[in-house]
Order: C-alpha cells, then sequence, then structure tokens
C-alpha cells in the first residue's frame, strides 16, 4: 500500500470564524477540509480563560510547504485577537497526490 | 505508563457507508471504532468538487498490520466510486494489546 | 514558524464522566482541551462487546510529562471499572509555551 507522509493541520477556533478561515484555506493551497463541532475551553493569557464555548474544529491534509505557510498565516492574522488553536501532526495518506 | 505504539486510521466517508464500513473494519481485525460527525469539502479530481456536505469520521485503533489493510481495502473498493479520505498516524495507546 | 513538539492526548469516554475527568485533567496540569461527540463500539475483553452509544472525545494540547501523568492517572481510577481509551499523538503547536 503506496502512502504519502502528509501534514494533518488541525485548528480550532470560534463557529464565526467558519467562512473566512475556510476561505483562507483555499487560498493558501488546502484542497478540501473537514469540519466538526466541539467545545473548549482554554487560557489566553497567564491570568484569565476568555473562551469557552462553541467552536469548529477543521482538519485538512496538505504538504508541509502549506501547513507551513497555514500554520503562519494564522498566528498572524489570528492569535492577536481570536482564541485559536492550531498545530499539525504526521499523517499517512492514502492517494496522498490528490491533496498536492 | 508503559504504552504500545499503534496506528489510528481516520475514514472520512458518506454518512450512507457506515454500516458496510463498520462491518469491514471489523472482518478486517479491528476491535473497536469511535465515530464522529463532520461536514466537509474536497475534489477528487482536478477539475471539479464532487462531494461536499453530511459525512462521518471513523477512527478506529489498529495494529500496523490491520492498518495496511484497512487501508488497502478502502483503496481497492471504495476509490473508484466514492470521495473516501484514509490516513493513518502513529499513537501511543495505554492498554495497547486489548486493540491486537 | 516556529512550532513546540507537545501530545496531543485523546481519551474517548462515557459522557457521565465528564465533569470529574475535565477537573481531574486541569488538576494534573491541562491547560485547556476541546471536546467532541462521538459514538463509538468496542471490545473490554476477549468475548464481550460491553460498550456502545454516546461518548465524549477529549483532547488535551500537553507537555510529555503532562501526557504522561494523565495516562498514568486514567490507567489507574479509570480502567478497572470504565471502558476508556486513552492515547497521545506527537503534534507540532503554534504557540506551544501557551499550554505547559
Amino acid at each position: 500500500m503506496q502512502t504519502t507522509r502528509l501534514k494533518l493541520v488541525t485548528i480550532i477556533a470560534e463557529a464565526v470564524l467558519e467562512d473566512r478561515l475556510l476561505r483562507e484555506l483555499k487560498s493558501l493551497g488546502a484542497r478540501g477540509y473537514t469540519m466538526g463541532e466541539v467545545r473548549g475551553e482554554g487560557t489566553r493569557g497567564i491570568h484569565a480563560s476568555d473562551w469557552e464555548g462553541q467552536n469548529l474544529r477543521i482538519e485538512t491534509l496538505v504538504s508541509p510547504e502549506v501547513a507551513e505557510r497555514i500554520m503562519a498565516h494564522v498566528a498572524q492574522h489570528y492569535f492577536p485577537d481570536f482564541a485559536v488553536i492550531i498545530y499539525s501532526v504526521d499523517a499517512e495518506v492514502v492517494r496522498g497526490p490528490k491533496y498536492l
């Protein structure tokens, strides 16, 4: 079984950011996404918990270069104002070239 | 804490495939599964987006051999006709032998 | 893009354990969590399937030390009585120190 090593990038963000995030993911090179509803809680600074409630969990399989680009974009444009979580995990993907 | 390295195999597929996929996973050696509802969008070829809407995200922790078998099975039996995504990630699992 | 390698710990458990698990995760050092609803099926022993139905999937990004502590805690306090699944995956996290 031939597989391709890609990055599975996961973003957790407020539901209100859905349209904007999906549009930007696409323009940064993502070929698709999977999205589910989650609840969450986290701290944004040292002193206070400032988000809790309905969020989206968006996942996309992309090349390492696109993953890098997505993470840099989210860090620059979302971290100052939104409690967004973003991370990437190595995944062995069947029919990998489809995602590039 | 002793852990076992297993493969976490994730399948994203149309909800209509649920019963068939779960039956097949079991017969290929999976000992259990976790399933959630997701939405998604992706491209199947170069020219057109051909699936969008309600999908299932099925996850199963299995040995590398069973992961290989599941991925080969899905590639052979689903890729020609369905917009299925399948990938595997390394996971350190507590009480791992239970999944073998 | 600077990232930090953390552990993404996933717990699948009965919904009734939500409050207890979240309280304990926090006291073991987790700074936040994401939670979604899933269904599942699995075997707990060799002979019988003994859980099926609505479950929670709780994810938390933590240091390797906290991951170790959470997995040991769950193994000791839940495995004897509950059909809990717990595993960890390596993740490259943007703004990682926030989770430590």
